[in-house]
């Protein structure tokens, strides 16, 4: 059983094949959420799934679950999956390689002749991307209970289609119930740069950072840059990009894998000789710790009150978004690194900056990820690329663990 | 002699009555250069000089003068004025009040019975506010030689009516040939904050700011907020940030009225989690001196190459406009302060933090300023406010100031 290994040459050209359907001219993927070229992204899935065996099921939000069945009835299954939506100018592995590693395990398994105790699912999760439809990662939300589903169903893109409509459109709106997941596990690539600059071949992902995210809004007075003395003046972007630095100062300071990031400013009257008067500005802190997170919120109000005084300034935050940290289960991610480990390959500890549907599913089953290197840590963009050779590593990795959860059945 | 007084509230009359034309439901004016509101404006200036008994002329950009002979032949006149034309959301007094205290000593001089000994011009200089047709101060840059004229007529505004085509339009593209100008007075309100918050009623204008602006460039790399660790990380935004705080740091530590401004910038691509990879900013530096202007920008420079190398970004700095400081004459400035002093009015010298006719006006002739509060320093802007009182004061100072340079004739 140890010997056993995944299909690469198989995973890739299934890669491939999927990456054809919303293809760009930039070697990229436009797959957004519910459109046409989802659908044909869906069938291609629910065909393979087909050829491999797999029964399907489409719940009310579109997820769509490929069962294998288990040896042992009853037994909640042991999941493997990610996405099939990509972003507007997205590439051919984020999301796609979740699903179509967890189908290259199915199929490994069925060349091998293995039956597991449990079942297994390959499942692929609405709309991760939240491009078309907000929130983000919508099919793992309401799957586990974190959004109403109605609320959910009752979202427009912007040509007034709501999710509802969109579902019927495309033939993609089940009526599987919920049910219990056994374990979850998701593949994906990193999306950052830690994998490739330290030469990893597989991430023991740990969780999934907590994020905080405010809108700002500094108030000061415009007046004109000629007339109007330094010591008198009320300028707001000199505020705001002393908070700009301040969240810096913090994100470097503090530890937990404490990130800060100002990625939106908008300044007024943007006028070049007038001293701004208004700025509006995001925030977002990120850390693996909850206390840490807090500790860094209040820093930055703290900070944002001396500026304040100092620049003359009135500064609003006001908190938007708030995910709290999440921890991948223990005895799950020992496995993920057991696997790699029995298989020698370079592998680390690492965290999720970004959200997975992972995040959500470890709210309700035992969760783990496998991440494997992007070149250059480049994702959604229609440049992200990934090796063959690491993802046919992150795929070994995933078989073994899956199979250390789910158990082989006696031949 | 010293007795002679302006008729205040005719002087308020008139600002009230110009004011009618172009009036904005705000209380301001908009009065665009070479339109039919600023042809109104003229043709009001022209009629009231005429009832003064001035003799008017017009140049081929539509500079206006307005002459009272003087009783010693071929003396260059003594120069008072400003210019008719506002911002589109523009003031009462901006501009206007320099022309019509111009016109109230004129009649002041006419109802005392007293004449000059060299001649008085009452000037409306074209286009200074540059709101319709680039550059600013257009009239008195052509008159003293700055711009080339053809050049100059051949701007368009943003509907492609160029200025030699407006200019005939309104009536007002004239034939009267450049003439030379024994001294220019300017009177003006602040549009900065000193002179109200000092309880000062006249401001002695030593001179104007030097300007020299630029168009910054920041480039990092754009990366996503969640997975790219702090110490990776290439933040245009953090880069442009710390350079906001230098140029405040460098404009509030350099002598010489020394004044820093970044009025405006654009993040790219401004998506609130995603580490922005350019930012495009304005930074303005003002003194009154030019070395300090130039140390003032060689720090700069420096700040930037810490930057660049601190947040692995690179910094494209590129000057666009370069005015340096103008220094009034003494003798012109000395008799305005000797005005304010005689006629027991609160006074103090004071630089021009903005441009003014009377920067162009100061290459070719000896040069003064006079200026009086407006409420909160506030300008451009339809609320712009000064009171009779302080206008009134101001207009008494270019007054005593004129007949001291022209000299009284004798009866």
């Amino acid at each position: 059983m140890d010997s056993l290994r995944v299909n690469g040459e198989r995973l890739w050209r299934s890669l491939m094949e999927l990456a054809r359907i919303g293809a760009t001219p930039k070697g990229g993927v436009k797959r957004l959420a519910l459109t046409e070229t989802d659908r044909q992204g869906r069938d291609r899935f629910v065909a393979w799934a087909h050829e491999a065996g797999l029964e399907t099921r489409v719940d009310a939000i579109g997820n769509i679950f490929a069962v294998r069945s288990g040896t042992q009835a009853g037994e909640p299954p042991v999941v493997m999956g990610s996405h099939l939506d990509s972003q507007p100018s997205g590439g051919k592995f984020d999301g796609a390689y979740g699903v179509l590693a967890g189908l290259e395990v199915v199929r490994a398994l069925n060349d091998a002749d293995i039956r597991t105790r449990t079942p297994l699912e390959v499942a692929a999760w609405t709309n991760e991307e939240g491009s078309r439809f907000t929130p983000t990662m919508m099919g793992s939300g309401v799957f586990v209970g974190a959004h109403p589903l109605e609320q959910v169903l009752a979202q427009k893109d912007l040509d007034g289609v709501s999710v509802q409509q969109a579902l019927q459109n495309i033939g993609y709106a089940g009526t599987a119930s919920p049910h219990a997941v056994g374990a979850y596990f998701e593949a994906h690539i990193e999306q950052g740069p830690v994998l490739e600059s330290t030469r990893t071949t597989i991430g023991v992902v740990q969780g999934a950072l907590g994020q905080r995210w405010f809108d700002v809004i500094v108030t000061g007075q415009d007046s004109h840059a000629g007339p109007t003395p330094m010591e008198t003046r009320k300028d707001a972007l000199l505020a705001a990009s002393r908070l700009v630095v301040e969240v810096n100062r913090i994100a470097t300071t503090f530890p937990d894998y404490a990130r800060g990031t100002v990625g939106q400013m908008q300044v007024k009257p943007n006028s070049r000789n007038v001293v701004p008067g208004e700025v509006r500005m995001s925030t977002e802190f990120r850390s693996a710790n909850d206390a840490t997170l807090s500790s860094m919120v209040a820093e930055y109000r703290r900070a944002a009150k001396t500026i304040e005084a100092a620049c003359r300034v009135a500064v609003d935050i006001r908190e938007v978004v708030y995910f709290p940290p999440s921890h991948f289960a223990p005895e799950l991610v020992g496995s993920v690194r057991d696997a790699a480990q029995a298989l020698g390959l370079p592998h680390r500890d690492i965290v999720s900056g970004a959200g997975h549907d992972a995040v959500y599913l470890s709210r309700v089953a035992p969760t783990a990820m496998i991440f494997v290197p992007c070149e250059g840590g480049i994702s959604h963009n229609e440049i992200e690329s990934a090796t063959k050779e690491d993802l046919t590593a992150g795929c070994n990795v995933l078989l073994h663990a899956v199979l250390a959860r789910a158990g082989v059945a006696r031949q």
